[in-house]
């Protein structure tokens, strides 16, 4: 439920996330979840371009998805956004959206991102920095 | 691998699929995944108008995707796609997408698909005709 | 130039948005187009469902875009959004997208939308009420 | 008309290229006319890749895109190509878009392409091995 999580970003849907189906074709969710999580670093004060240039790259490895209710053209989506888990080279997001103002669950993802150099792409550490911001913001460590 | 597929259906990738990182952006292999679940309705002789002219239509209601390897412009993807088990309301799809004529493994999906009436949306079995043209290109039952 | 509109809508550069080149891949303008035409509708206090609803749909009939400078991830774009001219059952729409804080010229576009019945897809005069809202944000009759 | 042309490429209308009004959403039309340039330039034996290697590259500078008749779901789109001018440093490229095996006009674009440098994106002349694969694939000198 929403009050599990400390940021959310809100997407308004748009006329070309919909399908014939007339709601939000399966495959923009993926794209939502991207924007929240880009969103999220900058709430950590960090914009990707600046992780780049740390030398640590973001890369999704894995996500589980679950569409509970549909979503249509101009609903105002919160996607609620938190990291639950973070390992040495990974760290786990967990993703609601709900309608805006509505206790209405949209859907769900679950994603583990994992840390890599930008060039190699070989596997690094989560870096300590990265883990006190996030610690910071969810009011935990989480490792 | 490959051999544990009888069906796959080939998609190009197109400029618009990549993202600054030069690979294809991560949000549009469930668009992919839909196109080859689209062809594999057409390989066993139904059109989605098909089904939900019989009173039977299909959503996705949970998926599974990991990363594996990137892909790039250009590249011609193998998705294989086949169904590994059909419950009462349900239907699991196994996807694996390979670079053409080349065994590296790109990416997979596991997607939970339920039958619903195209009007109510509430649950229904899953045909028995649906049952058959499945067991019949799978070369097994699955329920 | 940015003062030539009275309303504009600002959009982020998603990832999802980028491609190869590293910049936003051209096909996604039409996309922000069409986002900034549904928010000029909502300031002049009409949605699209109420188009509908009042029994006028409205369809893009032709469209030139410009491309005059890339734009990049993150960025923020200034869609300026006015109409042009008003004619018996047409609407033309003029855009300049800006880089936020910016004079920089991304791209322009200039587009005809026609008013349809929304069933049977003739044309329809554009409504009076309409042009009167469009009258009152763009500060002058376009008819 | 079809005749015209003498090159056209494939598309089948995905699900998530229809919008809530049961047609392909209008800013796809613009990728499916990047898919065919894509593939005429595979046609006259050219890649993408290999232009860039040469030393060129080409981005789309203008385009004027009409809207004739929706598309549907799982329709099959020929999108007819030709290079109908070339001047120093730009081409123009015409695309018309038609049902597979029907005259009934889907969209047009006329799409102004410029040759840049790779590196610096200043404009540099049409080669003259383009020239003379378009001359060969179009049955005429554009020049």
């Amino acid at each position: 439920m929403k009050s599990d999580f400390r940021f959310h970003h809100n997407i308004r849907v748009r006329f070309a996330d919909t399908d014939l189906q007339g709601i939000v074709f399966n495959g923009n969710y993926l794209t939502f979840y991207d924007v929240a999580w880009t969103e999220y670093f900058r709430e950590i004060g960090l914009t990707w371009q600046e992780m780049i240039s740390s030398g640590v790259d973001t890369v999704l490895a894995r996500t589980t998805i679950e569409f509970k209710s549909p979503a249509k053209f101009d609903d105002v989506l919160e996607v609620h956004t938190r990291v639950s888990k973070i390992g040495n080279t990974s760290m786990i997001f967990d993703f609601e959206i709900y309608l805006e103002g509505d206790e209405r669950l949209i859907g769900t993802a679950q994603s583990l991102y994992v840390c890599v150099d930008p060039k190699s792409l070989q596997k690094v550490r989560v870096p300590d920095d990265l883990r006190a911001r996030i610690a910071a913001l969810e009011g935990q460590v989480l490792d």
